[in-house]
């Protein structure tokens, strides 16, 4: 299967292989430049930019100039059509039969995923709200690749706001897909969110291991200040052995750390995507930053440091001249590896990306009941006053203990708190009951069948009648 | 008389040989797109978006860049140095000597007609306040012409906004041109405005038919709902006979679209422009919505249903899979379309397209007295503070029964209550005399004599006394 | 010294004989239009205009597209990472990453300097603050040759805001360096800044005439109205001897003007930038304005009329038909001249310009004392909360009388009230001694020894006793 013609929603939608392919003709749009203006001549790509932006937009428009195509872009939300109450649907059919590519940024998790259902041309995920942003990520992966000549067995260290960082969720997987091994460095209060970490190991079959120091790392008072500062509070292995959730506490992080690691990418608060409780208790004076100093401890040695930037006061000025600062080359890479990722969709690149099936996520079964269902997710593509109109929920079955839907369009997690089959056991309506979804009863229920609700006032009122101790083991 | 140098203000300045010849050179634009790369070469558009759009401009912008053209674009009305206070002639001037074409969307009625006065290159209207928008009308006929081969003859049904929506206004005479019959079906108090309807009947010599059914639509109990939302308002036919105002009432709606109409255009309610009143009344509960149900009637067996877009809540999604709808397709013409305007515009179509006066409205003598006569529209162009300093208002004597002025930059039509002759009765002062303009002294003044006067008060200002009965025939 | 990969920051960037062989390239570029299409195929250049502008961009723009190469922009300051709070010298790296070339407008004084400094690529600023307007300068130099065929020993008149105007600040340095007269005719409050008139008589051996007429032109109540709206402060003659103070009153300015002015350089009042004393006292009602009466000065019969644009009621629209008026040509220029800087600095014109040292202005010896000197300009880029994180404040020496340091950035002075020198007589702290900059100690010390203290707290705090007399000279 080629590249041409697909999208890029998120990191899921390649293989590592097909990144591979995408890396080696990223070299070939770096080295001779001139050669490569005229693969897109003829081409139109719209630039839909419904949040602030100068990175991402510009190293997409300068890729797509300088394979000689052409851009039509939209900057400014207020000044669209959106604004007079247009779908994301309709937007995409219209734009998708005036130009051959569409990249999308939008604030609603899920957007890109809307677009792409509907556009007919290929579209690509240039960051939906804090979902994902895998273009980020494939310039995270080109730079490690360039830097250390593989990514597979390397140590990354992830730091600051792993909590809205979207760029982290897309990185995150896509380390998995290469099998390296991810440590988490989270300002505290911004960690990793549940469902990616489920996700990670549902999925990606990874191994979650908690550090010995998580949370008594402040109370440890006699170490130095540049060593509190390293918030380790989770090292991620991929495991070759797949789909098994370890979360073993007593890792010594001070051991895992001797043999150092490859990469230190730091993060941003993303204050934009901040709770109002979170904006207010000030996590500025909290956040760690990366400097001089702390680059002095042993573990770093080797690192690079890398970024996805903007940056604001993580990452001090000083490391702008340190040999292992890499964040303006990888921002630098943003153009190749979009001009590469550009060519490859439209089918101009003439190479061909070998393409499998390996490191393609489990696929999980769909949640078939039609339901009143919405995702629970305020942020949600699918539950927006212009979207809910046509969008059609839909979830699918990522885990059974404890029982979890996740919304396909922002792939946020929902745990049901009662559940049904719709096998009406032998047809009898009297025999429709509902069960906790943590009961025994739940994991017997065959995913086609699976139906579930929010409340016990809700199944009753759809006529189901609680089994047998459904009642007493509710509170 | 070819295109080139040509500019597209209003619908009147093509004639329908002219939209035909477009039309053909939009099939090869659509046909064999790779052919067309090139023929804008070294061209420059500028794209000047002073109102909210994405169709539209994204939709000119894809063309010219299609053509081989290249786009500088303005899209954010603040950023600009009108902004600064600068008058449009200005600005016409100089981005004529920066650019080959023009692009123009303004929300002051007569926008696009001061920049064509002033830029000294071809200048195309892309919506005007609620004037006109004469690309998308070129858009609609293009559609009904590729699907049903042919427009004139054809019966149009006008859904909805017919008050604000300025593709409205230019699909009407339009249409007209084409010899095609038009169905109004407004909302209720949303009608197509008074001047549109003279001008209808004025210079296309429009025949226009008041429905049995109008006013008593809703007290008719016993129709079924979706029979009732049809709220037919006028039956407008394009006579063979010229100039003959016939508001004939009685006509029997349901005999008329007994044979069905060929296409039922939907507009969605223009509320940026509704006044605080029509604001309030929360238009929407009465809006009219076309769906599934109301397409069951017979009259709307074999219709297209049109829309301009972005549609609102008047067009259920329902309809997205229904093989009448067109609207999707229908913007997908905006680019060959508009790719077709451009060249000839330009002259770089290496086509030619057959030209005549047929069609053209007839044109109405200039009202001459230099006066103080101001256009009433608060929107019109002509009477904004940055422009009155150089606009030199003008008007066009459009009707004599009543006296009617029209202004030439936002044709919107003005009733003046007194008039007079410049002819002063053998030279002497003491005979200047001023008249009711509904006496019979009126109709007797030459075009090129007419002065007029609001009120007695500004023609006594004047110098001028009451004519014989003058006086008498005040109220 | 070719002009390939230089910037242009000021207007002291380059030299006449430089822009003399730019004037020479723009002519071809007007003349053989089609023949420049391609000169920059497969160039990208970044339009980063973080202010209103149209003129300016839009012909940036096209000159770039009338050479085939590629634009990417950015056009509002709120839609770009900068709102994440980066700076400018992260962005001008990236951006230098991304584009061949850039050209920036932004409100911060100096703040192009800023991103030439780090882009790696040539810059080219489009307005920065109240600072500098070089590529407009360009604009007014190449209409006075092509009109007069030569700028040197012209009479300009320049007319109006002389304090605010960015492109008058440009103006004035390029006319000194061609050895053109100046006439200052201030509105009154708005004239020229003092460190624009040190900079000329210092570093471009300026000579400064102050009119007889300035102070009583309105007392003088004989004069006939259009005789006192010519408002002139002072007469500035560019002398063939260097260096040379002279504030000579009592020049006749009915002598001076008898000959005749080959330009009347107008410019709108810059209320954007006005003082709130200076919005507040309505300078609309004292603004002079050039009109049809004006022009019947004997000194203007023979003048150009020049505004840089947009003007809003300082100029009339009677001029628009007579002869004289320049300005619609000056703008239209915009874009020739900015294709032959683009390509020059790109290294794509195939054109070589002869380049000299003459007429570079004098350079100062550089402040070396690291203390805690900030520029006391507030819109210095300096001295923004995001650039002063990496931002070292540099200044120069721009005069010893009185002592005046000026900001490399934005060029302000600063009169600082005492000094020391460094070298501690005879290596002994207790003769660490600080004078009055106004003192005769002040002369002697040498440029590189110099530190500057603001009050004499500041001295002292860091060590320094009074000097003798430091004391009693103090109020």
């Amino acid at each position: 299967m080629s590249l041409q013609g697909r999208s890029l929603v998120t990191i899921d939608d390649f293989s590592s292989s097909e990144m591979e392919g995408l890396f080696a003709l990223a070299d070939k749009m770096a080295g001779q430049r001139d050669q490569q203006y005229g693969l897109c001549t003829g081409k139109v790509m719209a630039s839909l930019f419904f949040e602030p932006s100068t990175r991402t937009r510009l190293s997409f428009e300068s890729a797509m100039n300088r394979l000689g195509g052409r851009v039509i872009s939209v900057t400014d939300p207020q000044a669209t059509s959106l604004a007079k109450g247009e779908s994301l649907a309709d937007m995409a059919r219209i734009v998708g039969s005036y130009a051959d590519i569409i990249v999308i940024r939008h604030p609603w998790e899920g957007a890109a995923r809307v677009v792409a259902d509907y556009a007919g041309i290929p579209v690509i995920n240039a960051g939906d709200g804090g979902h994902q942003h895998p273009t980020q990520t494939l310039c995270d992966l080109y730079t490690m690749q360039k830097e250390r000549g593989h990514i597979r067995g390397s140590r990354i260290a992830l730091w600051g706001d792993l909590k809205y960082g979207r760029t982290i969720h897309s990185l995150i997987f896509a380390l998995a897909k290469f099998g390296a091994d991810i440590l988490f460095c989270p300002s505290p209060g911004l960690e990793v969110p549940e469902h990616v970490i489920k996700k990670l190991v549902m999925e990606y079959g990874g191994e979650v291991r908690k550090s010995v120091n998580n949370g008594n790392t402040s109370a440890n008072t006699k170490k130095p200040p540049h060593k509190e500062a390293v918030p380790l509070d989770a090292i991620y292995i991929t495991p070759s052995s797949p789909h098994q959730l370890a979360m073993m506490p007593g890792v010594d992080v001070e051991v895992e750390l001797k043999s150092g690691v490859d990469a230190l990418y730091v993060t941003r608060p993303q204050k934009e995507r901040f709770s109002a409780a979170e904006k207010e208790q000030d996590l500025k004076h909290k956040y760690p930053v990366v400097n001089k100093e702390l680059l002095k401890e042993k573990a770093f040695h080797r690192s690079m440091v890398m970024h996805p930037l903007p940056r604001v006061d993580e990452l001090a000025y000083e490391l702008d001249s340190d040999p292992r600062s890499r964040y303006f080359q990888q921002a630098g890479f943003g153009v190749p590896v979009r001009m590469a990722l550009i060519s490859l969709l439209l089918g101009t690149s003439g190479t061909k990306t070998e393409t499998s099936k390996e490191n393609i996520p489990k696929s999980m079964p769909p949640y078939r009941h039609d339901g009143d269902l919405r995702c629970p997710n305020p942020k949600c593509v699918s539950i927006q006053d212009t979207e809910a109109k046509y969008i059609r929920p839909k979830f699918v079955i990522a885990d059974t203990n404890p029982f979890t839907l996740r919304c396909v369009y922002c792939e946020h997690g929902y745990e049901p708190k009662f559940i049904a089959s719709s096998e009406w056991h032998q047809g009898k309506l009297e025999n429709k009951r509902y069960y906790r979804a943590d009961s025994r009863w739940a994991r017997q229920i065959r995913p086609e069948n699976l139906i579930v609700f929010t409340s016990a006032t809700e199944a009753e009122a759809q006529g189901f009648k609680p089994g047998r101790n459904t009642k007493e083991q509710e509170r």
